[in-house]
């Protein structure tokens, strides 16, 4: 009898939820509550907007939306560590330009490289080791190095309200999905863990893998060629690979997520669409169209003509960290 | 209350299904006794050998193990219908070597011409199109042509054995995928209906995609770049793409499957792997060591060696087909 009490109180908590607050780090704006409205809407039985469990699909950019991104991406921090061991290895490397202003904190030179940048960064750095062995690294990397300014471990620097929207579109039957230009296996070494994310609702970056029998042991390693970058109009291409359906909630921050926003918000059905914006200097950092990291300049535009949410950091989150409090 | 005594249903249902038998179409042999064994073990939460629902990935080759591949591969023969069409349309086409072979129904040049047949009849057949107008092409073709042997539509050509498994381990907590070198968007025009796999299950080959906006709609289109066939050492790099856990269940029918089974058994758990071997020349085909389509040799080699069970369809199976009864 305890099982099915269980089983009810499990079956019944989404509405719970609702009642109690899912979202405590949002203050009572008019964003909370379209986000809430519209769960309510699309899993409600009796909505003419209801969708099915199979087709909740929810799609979440990483950095900016989700992750601190600034002073730099996370994954250009991680791999600007590895290109220093690898250079104490070998210092010939060192003539390679963007390992060089990888090593001097040159961030300018890394953040201006782009698509370069992160593919140099990206294979050259962990070419012939295992997915097994790379994630376990960045693993160990995402819980010991810490960000400057918060001075806490990189993977504590994700967004408290993003976080709690997440958890709430799980509870209520949504497949929550990272769609990120960063690499998609530095994605899975912890996003089941901070975000209940599992690794194959990760679409992102990619170097070519290959697998070998190695002394007699199959393994599957990764090799410097780095597949096209997950970003701009390629996001809504890694969502059909990867899911195979048409999202209908979409969450980024910048430029490079218009085309997966104009993808979701073209599903025949009702559809959520947001866009952080970084209003918060304070808390956290004030930027849109004159940065390079985390550019947002035609997603504003777009914004109010396709009826997507501009989400303002600074006015619309009681909290932006789990560590602010 | 009749809430909680269905939902007490479908939880208990997975011990149901072992006692009402969960494979009809399976005589009572030794496949039958060690794939019934296997599941009760890695779902018992007693057993050393219990692997949590989050793991239990298994995976599932097409062609040869789920569904008849010959005389032709399926989707030759619908790529050879779409020729024909096009063809019609544009006569010039007939220089093409493939496609001639493919209007003729020469099968010899068609099956020897392998992965490049595979390219120019995937590739060039559809370009332009959008993923969604080529699934509802490939779902009304496998709802309505025929096979030349059985003449029943295509997608009832599947192996009722299988399609059990299938179930069976769905309903025990398992993500069954599709991993095949048929393509990707062709599977999962059909699986859901018919196997409950759903389209971010389905690891096949694929044509690039490109997003773009015609005329002011979003719209994700084929073109005629084929990616790297998922065959052979490439199915376990699709599985670490799409999935990102190592399988502990693989059923496999040609030396094609090797590396994906080689994959799966060096999993450090305990692990279950199979090759279906097509032995009934009166209920379906006989073939392994000398067929072009499904060739099956090193397969055969390793099977003993590694502890991989080998599927007798003419002896293991009751049943070969849902229309056969």
């Amino acid at each position: 009898m305890l099982r099915i009490f269980i089983v009810f109180f499990l079956i019944a908590s989404p509405v719970c939820a609702l009642t109690i607050d899912p979202l405590p780090s949002w203050k009572e704006c008019e964003t909370k509550k379209k986000i809430l409205d519209f769960v309510r809407t699309v899993t409600d039985k009796k909505s003419k907007h209801y969708v099915r469990p199979s087709q909740r699909v929810a799609v979440f950019d990483c950095d900016g939306t989700i992750l601190c991104e600034k002073p730099l991406y996370t994954q250009f921090v991680f791999a600007r560590d590895r290109v220093k061991l690898l250079v104490d290895k070998n210092p010939e490397l060192k003539k390679n330009k963007i390992f060089q202003a990888a090593i001097e904190g040159d961030r300018k030179t890394l953040a201006k490289s782009g698509s370069k940048g992160i593919q140099v960064l990206l294979g050259d750095t962990h070419a012939g080791l295992t997915t097994e062995q790379y994630e376990k690294i960045v693993a160990d990397w995402m819980n010991s190095a810490k960000h400057p300014r918060y001075k806490k471990a990189y993977k504590k620097c994700v967004y408290q309200p993003m976080k709690e929207i997440i958890a709430f579109l799980q509870v209520n039957g949504f497949k929550t999905y990272i769609v990120t230009g960063s690499g998609r296996d530095f994605m899975r070494a912890w996003c089941k863990q901070e975000l209940g994310i599992p690794p194959n609702q990760i679409v992102g970056s990619s170097c070519k893998l290959k697998f070998e029998i190695k002394d007699g042991t199959p393994q599957v390693c990764r090799t410097k060629i780095i597949d096209e970058l997950n970003d701009g109009p390629v996001k809504p291409v890694g969502i059909q690979t990867m899911i195979g359906l048409k999202p209908i909630v979409a969450f980024g921050n910048s430029d490079g997520d218009v085309a997966m926003l104009q993808w979701t918000s073209s599903n025949k059905g009702k559809t959520l669409c947001a866009i952080v914006h970084h209003t918060d200097d304070v808390r956290e950092y004030s930027y849109d169209k004159v940065s390079h990291v985390g550019h947002l300049e035609k997603g504003l535009e777009l914004a109010d003509k396709n009826g997507w949410q501009l989400i303002d950091m600074k006015n619309d989150w009681k909290t932006i960290f789990s560590f602010d409090q």
